[in-house]
């Protein structure tokens, strides 16, 4: 295949990618590097027209050396859907929803877990460990199971039912911790070098962001090779952002789309937005962000081990960071499921209630072609709807 | 296109298909006709190989006439697994799930919603009702939501809380009722009386199977054209087997594929199981069972309005019905989820547990090609899973 090497981008220092690794000496994460003139050379967007639905259809910009090593569910290649009801509300005429509910367990987060599962299993991991704040372990679990690698998984006490159910079910050693995800973070890491398991952190392996990245390689060819103008992504890791961007840039890099790339704004939550806070202050890196707080529980990260790569893509991009607060979330929720009939996530629901700002504050052009990611389904927030259902005996009729 | 009129299949009436219609004079659900002929003449399999990856990439086999009244959610085309983990605990080297969990709403219930509703749109219906065990509900809430036409909803009190909300949502006016199924279905049918709604029930509309059918266009595909040898299938309605065996029907005409079909295998639950008991009696109609009562609430049907035409198909594939228990169902969940990694819903469950039941009892061969559809995600069901996880302090270790 054309995985050349593991790249530290804040030193430079490069890594064997055939051999285990997680971060960098530097304590940076790792990207993966692809032979990307020969991949230009020997690939053709025509290539992809007859392959399986699903992110596998990009093998060449994926790190799996053998077919037999992939684990798959069937992830990948979700639905890029036209919101012509919602973008008349907004304002907005060319608006989209890229849905990330229609992957196996239900958000984005089996994206990663497949690829860093297929390449964990490739290169001989046996037990794969990893905190989560529930849908990476949702995920993890699963792929885990179908590979038959082992797994631990640590979340918060007060983490999602749904979350928890799953990953139980799927036979992952599940710890609940009385703490945050960081605490959860600190157990997996003793854990690791107590015991030798594969440490799966957020960013702390090089391959998770390479499954995120096929968002960035699905938008291309959804969208025929012409990139949507703006990109708005519910950031708390981040590292679905960091991946559409990386994947645009390869993408870029062997002719396949122009070099104009879409405006990347990262959506956070008001009572958790440090990537917001350091846009606003021009920074190249954010700061623990103290009393998170937010019902998108996706999107509650204090401090993302990727934050500069985020904020990079940004700049770069000339996008922008934007908070929302819980009650536009919620609104913005409802709105979509009014409009639309897409049951979406609270973190998704918070790039709707972005662009709505955006457009209110002038930074969005009518006719532009801006693309929503919605990471996940509503299903698995059920807390999300206040039922008041009128209730009716056998013999009632129904009166307007 | 190519449908020319609709048919009864109890007394042979023909009708209109650009009217709006429901049940045959007869009381008999209708089914849709097409010519036949001329798809075998215009159409070929190659055509497909490009197209979207949904269930509109079989447009000649489908009834909406212009592609404008499509509405479309993404639905269809879900993953064809090999479950080789899961097989080899069977004893069966070739076993496959299909996940209809990958379809918007989480279920296969997407299918007849996303056709039912683009047909009904196109035939000028404004307003949509119906009554719902809970999944229907939240399927056609959404596509109804998406097509801007009204819904009615009603469903049993007792409904699953995410279908209520899902519903509720989507703007459907929803209803509960202090009752079952059945007695939603005479308040809706009170409605349509007073107020003209069009009326959605299963099988009372013609277009539904129409979408439930593909789901047979897509195994016949995903097997290259030489389908399974047996097909086991939950039957509650039952609307889905029928669909696939039409559309085997379809694709054996044109000779898409070869006369030879699956075994068909109506799977139930021993709490609710009157095709099971027609089947045993070799009768061609079931009888209303007395007491429905399964965890699986999909396939709580005491009588299916299509009961004869699952029966018909069950005995011309010489295939069979099949109980099983609701603890069977609950280890079955499990197990997959254990060595597949996929929440399956109980109704999926149930054909697993019936696969093994029938490998018991000779009824398979370990090498035959066998399907077991998965008709939605187990995040619908939450109450399947029941927790029991360890509880750790920040400072406390994992101890193996």
């Amino acid at each position: 295949m054309y995985l050349t090497h593991l790249e530290c981008p804040k030193c430079g220092r490069t890594y064997d990618p055939h051999r285990i690794q997680n971060l960098c000496q530097c304590g940076s994460p790792l990207l993966a590097r692809y032979d990307l003139d020969k991949i230009a050379a020997s690939v053709h967007k025509e290539d992809l027209v007859g392959r399986s639905k699903s992110l596998w259809r990009y093998r060449e910009f994926l790190p799996v050396q053998k077919e037999d090593n992939i684990v798959t569910l069937g992830e990948g290649f979700t639905p890029l859907l036209p919101a012509r009801n919602l973008g008349k509300t907004l304002g907005l005429s060319q608006l989209y929803i890229k849905d990330e509910g229609l992957n196996p367990t239900g958000t984005f987060k089996a994206r990663g877990a497949a690829v860093g599962v297929s390449r964990a299993k490739e290169l001989g991991v046996k037990t794969v460990a990893m905190p989560t704040a529930g849908n990476a372990g949702g995920a993890w679990s699963a792929y885990t199971a179908r590979a038959g690698l082992e797994s631990i998984v640590v979340m918060p006490v007060d983490a999602p039912d749904l979350a928890k159910k799953e990953t139980f079910l799927n036979g992952a050693r599940t710890y609940l911790v009385r703490g945050l995800i960081s605490d959860a973070g600190k157990i997996v890491a003793r854990g690791v070098q107590r015991y030798g398991w594969f440490d799966a952190s957020t960013l702390k392996e090089p391959y998770r962001i390479e499954g995120k990245k096929t968002m960035g390689l699905e938008i291309a060819e959804q969208f025929g090779w012409d990139v949507p103008d703006v990109i708005l992504y519910p950031a708390g890791g981040g590292v679905g952002l960091i991946g559409i961007w990386k994947a645009l840039e390869e993408l870029s890099a062997i002719g396949w789309i122009s070099p104009k790339k879409p405006r990347m704004v990262a959506v956070q939550a008001e009572g958790c937005s440090p990537l917001v806070k350091a846009f606003r202050e021009k920074r190249k890196e954010s700061e623990f962000f103290q009393g998170a707080q937010t019902l998108a529980g996706g999107i509650r990260v204090p401090k993302a081990l990727g934050d500069f790569l985020v904020l990079e893509a940004i700049y770069q991009s000339h996008g922008a960071a934007i908070a929302v607060s819980d009650s536009e979330i919620l609104e913005a929720l409802q709105l979509v499921a009014k409009t639309e009939g897409i049951f979406i996530c609270p973190e998704g629901a918070a790039t709707v209630a972005a662009v709505r700002k955006m457009k209110a504050a002038g930074l969005l052009d009518e006719g532009e072609r801006i693309l929503l990611l919605n990471t996940g389904t509503g299903l698995k927030y059920p807390e999300t709807v206040q039922l008041d259902l009128p209730v009716l005996e056998v013999d009632d009729d129904i009166l307007l």
